[in-house]
Parts: C-alpha cells; structure tokens; sequence
C-alpha cells in the first residue's frame, strides 16, 4: 500500500479567510486520501523573503516525498511563472518569485519545471487568486501520481534572491534578522556553522540595534529575567531573545534589521582607527 | 471502498479557545475516518451576514458530499432551530438564523431539516454550546451514513435574510461590503455577472466612501503602488483594493459600507438634476 | 484493522510560525497514518496554570486512546523532565512543569513516566526545542504501537500546581479567573458542581471586581444588550460574560483574576461586622 501523501500549506493568507481552506477543497477533489497540513499562513503579508527562510527550515521535517505548496504571490495575475521544484526528495508548487532561493542556494541538486498544462489547472483561471486556480489543482495532480515531468517543463532560470548567505569581512560576520517569532525572538541569517567557522573560538561582540553582545546562552532561560540574550536556536540560526519578554518589541526591531558579529580583536583595531 | 468524507469548520470561535478542537474531538469519537477541514474561525464574532457569504463563496470547491459545519450562534439556547440543509449535493449544518441564507436564494433546489433526534446529539446538552452538543455529532453520524431523513424532519420555512443581493434602480446598482480579507480588501455584494446585465459595457462610475472610481483592474499589481483599485476577485465579487497596502485602514471602511455603480449617463442626469 | 490514532497539539505557539508545523512533520515521519488535530496553539504564552485548565476541560471529548501532546514550556532545556501521562484512557506528553496538575487532582489514576529513552528523540536535540526534538518523535512511536514502559520509566513525583480548587470558607467560594475566551468570557476556577454542594440553593452573590451578582443567567441571550451576566458556561463552569460584548474588556479583568460567590446571610454578617 502506497503511504498517504502530505501535502503542507505555506502562504501569507492568515486565518481569518477562507482563501487556505478554499485550496484544500481544490486539492481534496482531485485527491481524496492526502494528509493536509498547515505549516504556517503566518507569513507577513508578500514578504518572500521571509518567506524563503521559513520553507527552508521547515521542510527537512517531512516525510520525503512531501510536497509544498507556497503561496505568498505579490505578482499573481502578472507575468511571473508558477513553478515546481524537485530538491532533496521534496516538491515545491509556487509562484517562481525567489520563494525557494535557498533551496537553490543550498547546494542540493534540485530541477524546476514551468507549470504550463493548463488541463491540470481549474477550469476557469483567475488573475488574482492562483494558489486556488493553478498550485492547488497541480498538487493535487502530483500527490495522486501525476509526474512533475507531465505537469510542466523543465527550466534553468529560476529567479533567485540575492545576498540571502551573510558576509565575512574584515573579520566581522554581517547577517539580518529574517524572522521574528511569537515570543519576540529575532531569529538571524547567522548559522552556527558559519558562525564556528569564522569566529573560530575567538572572542566576540555580536551588534544588534543599540545593544552588544559577548556571550551566547544555551536556553531561553539561560540569564535574569528581561536580559537580552543571544543563543542558537531549535532552527540552528543566531537569535537574539529577551528573557520571559519579546526581543522585538523591546528593541523595536523587525526583519532586514542588521546583525553583526565582530571578532574582538577586530573590534579594538576598527575602534582604535576610528579615535 | 467509500472514499474518506470531508467535514469542515466554519466558525466565529477564532484560534485562541479549544472550542472548534472539542467539536473535532466530538465528530472523531463517534466517526473515526474522516477528513476535517477548518474552512475559517476567523468570521467576525456573531456576523450572521459576513458568514453566509463566506459560506456560500467557498463550499463549492469542496467534494461533492461533503458537510459543512456553520457555527455563528449569537442566538444559542434560545428558541432559533438547529438545522441541515442539503443543497448543491453538500450538506450544511448549524443553526437557523440565515447562515445558510444565500444557498436559498441562489436558485438551486435544498432541502431543510429541523434537527430534532435527540439520540444523535451529545447525552448532556448545555445551553451554551451547540457547536458541540448538537452540531458537531449530528455531523458525525452523516458522516458514518445516518441519512438526512433519519436525523431530522423536513421544514420549509427556514429563517432567510433579507436583501443580501445588489438592486438596480435608476441606473444605479446598490451593493455592500460583505468581507474584509487579510489583505484588506474590500469584498462586495456585487457580482460580475450582475454588474455586465446592468452595466452593460456602458462608461461607469464607482463610489465607496469618498472615492470614484471609473475603471476596472485585472491584477492587485494593475496601479501604482497605494493607488484604489476596483476589480473582480477571486469570489467573482467587485472588490475595492489598495496596491500594496490595506484598503479597509486606507477608507476606514467595514462591513456594511455601501458601494454604488452608476452609469455615467445617468450619473450626470443626477448631478445635472441636484443643481 | 486497528482505527487511525489521533494526536491533538495544545501549545502557545501561536499560528504565525512553523513550530506546530514542524511537530506534524516529525509524527508523519515517525507514524504516516495519524489524525491530527490542532487543540489550540492560543495559550497565553508560558501560562501553564492556563494551559493546565484547558486541557482538563478539553481531553475527554476525543476518543479513548487519543494522545494529546501538550508543549507549554518556559523551562525548556533546563532540567524539568519529559515526561508521558497515562489517565483516563488518554495519553499526555509534555513538559513535567504542572502542565497535568488537573489530571492528577482529578481523583482518576493515573501513571506517569519520565521519558529517558534516547532512541525514541530526534538524533540531534535541540536545548529550546524539545516539542520538536523529543514530544513529538515520542507521540508518534506511541501511535504506532511502543508501549508506555518502553519509551520512559515510572516516576510518582510528577510536578502539581498548588491551589487549583476554589475553597469554601466562612460561607465565601474563593475562586478565579482561568480563561478568557474569544469573546471577552470570563471562565473561572468555580464548577457547577462546587458552587451547589457549598451554596445549597441559597441567596448568593458572586463579586468579581467591582460588579455584584445575584442571578444566574442560562444562555449569553438572557439579559439586555450589555449588561453583565453569570452563567455556567459550556465547560460546567461559572462565566462572567457580557451580552453582545466582552467582559473581559469591560470589566479590565485578566487570568488569576479573584472571584468570590457568598451565601447572602454570610454577606449580611460580614457588612454587619465591618460597621
């Protein structure tokens, strides 16, 4: 017996609407016997590179063979491609905006296919509402066995965010904030690979805002209550947090917010030329 | 094989509060295999209106045979009716005070039946929360194949709201808003199709609040950015947009507004008529 | 054949991330064919005394043999125990913080195991994530059929919030406020139940703030638009609701909130003593 496949939602739709419900009834009528799951429809509203963060920490949970659908679609009904990605055992249905960039620049081979059958398309398209009329249906398709290959055609130039990785320069590491959660946590571009990697052990400042940093914690709960902390977190990024508070709201931040970390003997040489 | 049967969540519960998790809980325990759907709790707290046509603009996308699940029951534990209705091959439970309103009048035959078979409801019926007691298991049980008939007794005079479509007059159509979506648009009474029998290609002018409109856009991306726009969306429904920001914040506009469409024609008769 | 497992999540991770998402995608991974069912992810965030009240009035609606996983846990990464709770023909897992103090002060047995068995977690655990890394890989082998003894080991200490019972002193039922819902209610820690065995059918009046109450209403209908009202809600226990509006906003009243219900000749005597 063939497992149950999941199909995940992931859009900017909140929960208020009927627009992510609306998408499992188009899904559900084409393939009756498939695990619908809400990843999130918490994505701040056409932020798609928030976005592209989010799938990116996510979908490794999933059963291989999963698929995606990602729908934050701030060019629906202009003339920007709906795609499928195959990468990592996975499948991605979306709009080709840079949604799935780290996935691209991620290292893993992956194939991208320009959905252009309109037979596996609701009969009647929409210009402004294609996660119901285009990536629903396709879903659909694919979860109930129709092959990427027949859904659409293989292209090489997906679009691609830039500058998603941060910098090393100078001996500081640039990064940004990419996400901030429920709790206030300000969650960076920072891996602790990449972290490790340049700051090989040495001393550190990590720079956020007005506030410095010297010393990574283990757990939320890891300093006084409402000191500002910094630690990695369960998706293996630097996050900055606020003990029993919200990070954000006390350091008035959101996401694009700059984040550095400086090895401190850079630190004292970029001081010194400065006085 | 009979294929799995979908039922799905329309309330005004919200997300906070475990009362839509209790009804699942109430339909799983007596109809193990089923598919649940949360079409929306985001229906504004007891907006019988808002909900009928959030009902009557998603249901359709689902499978045949699928149960919808209405709870927004300002009116629980007084004398208002619990009901099923079966119309469009979907069944809809919840109760009768005008949630179903919309499927009444869109011409297509239904069926309604007064909920009064005790056996199929919770033992305990409190006078607070139908949702579960009542609706939820009745759910159930049409799910496992206890037919319409059996759950309840046919009536003919469920409650309808009145005036929910556009009327023409004068050369004017006299619609209202009906939703505001995450997005902040604007969702109309007035649908394509009425607009072209009554418009009929002729120069037109919207109004909504202080605004005019003499066009219509085919995309969310079809102005410049902050610009009002008027187009068809996805529901087929004349909706009022802001580019790349919030209509409803923007007019500070809600439920109820009324929106006109005049023909330019008779507008300047009006205008001419004033002075 | 053996019917589809449920596992509910019951958590404060809010709807705007990943995290619940996350979760699912762990269970499927483990066990492909469960039902899953979001309780809530509304609990005020680090609430467990909250938390630990909506659980008990929700877990017995599901069928026998449910899991309900509950991850409300500030002390994450510390030494606090994972711990599975077996009552009632229901499983918990969770945080050992009191999350399950209801359950235990119930008066039903019960049996508690810490869960020390590694081979049962994610390979890599995470300090700030263990909804991901542990609860959840653990509710998915026991959905898929490991017993309780194999994934932890007895314990009988489990953590128990103090003071969750309202008391009964000198003709007063000291209680408080547990939970606001969606509507502004305010539910309080006092049941049908203990508000008849202690006022036995006398003259009362319930005092929350600076309102006095001497009636019980039976639905959120049964007084003018507006007025402040008591009922016992759908959970068998005292509410303070405001018809058409929100208690919780009117009266500017949160959880922990006191409420007391005094046999009226008590009362008399009480004012008499003050003058």
């Amino acid at each position: 017996m063939r497992a149950t496949r999941v199909i995940t939602l992931f859009t900017d739709f909140g929960t208020r609407d009927i627009y992510a419900g609306v998408m499992k009834g188009v899904i559900l009528s084409i393939c009756p016997d498939v695990q619908l799951i809400d990843l999130t429809h918490g994505i701040p509203p056409q932020d798609i590179r928030a976005a592209a963060w989010q799938i990116s920490a996510s979908y490794n949970y999933f059963p291989k063979g999963s698929i995606h659908l990602a729908v934050v679609d701030p060019g629906v009904g202009t003339s920007r491609r709906p795609i499928l990605v195959a990468c990592a055992g996975h499948f991605f249905i979306g709009p080709d905006n840079g949604l799935f960039s780290l996935l691209y620049q991620s290292g893993k081979p992956f194939d991208v296919y320009v959905l252009n059958q309109k037979k596996y398309f609701l009969d009647k398209i929409s210009a402004t509402f294609h996660g119901r009329d285009i990536f629903a249906p396709v879903a659909g398709h694919l979860a109930c066995g129709t092959p990427p290959e027949e859904l659409g055609e293989r292209i090489t130039d997906p679009v691609s965010l830039s500058a998603t990785k941060p910098k090393f320069d100078g001996g500081t590491l640039y990064g940004e904030v990419v996400w901030i959660d429920r709790f206030g946590n300000l969650i960076t571009s920072i891996s602790e690979e990449e972290f490790k990697k340049h700051i090989q052990g040495k001393p550190f400042v990590i720079k956020v805002g007005s506030i410095s940093l010297k010393f990574l914690q283990k757990t939320y709960a890891g300093a006084a209550e409402h000191g500002i902390i910094a630690l990695f977190g369960s998706s293996g990024l630097l996050e900055i947090a606020e003990v029993s508070g919200s990070a954000a709201r006390r350091l008035k931040m959101g996401t694009g917010a700059a984040v550095t970390v400086t090895i401190e003997k850079n630190l004292k040489e970029i001081e010194e030329n400065r006085s």
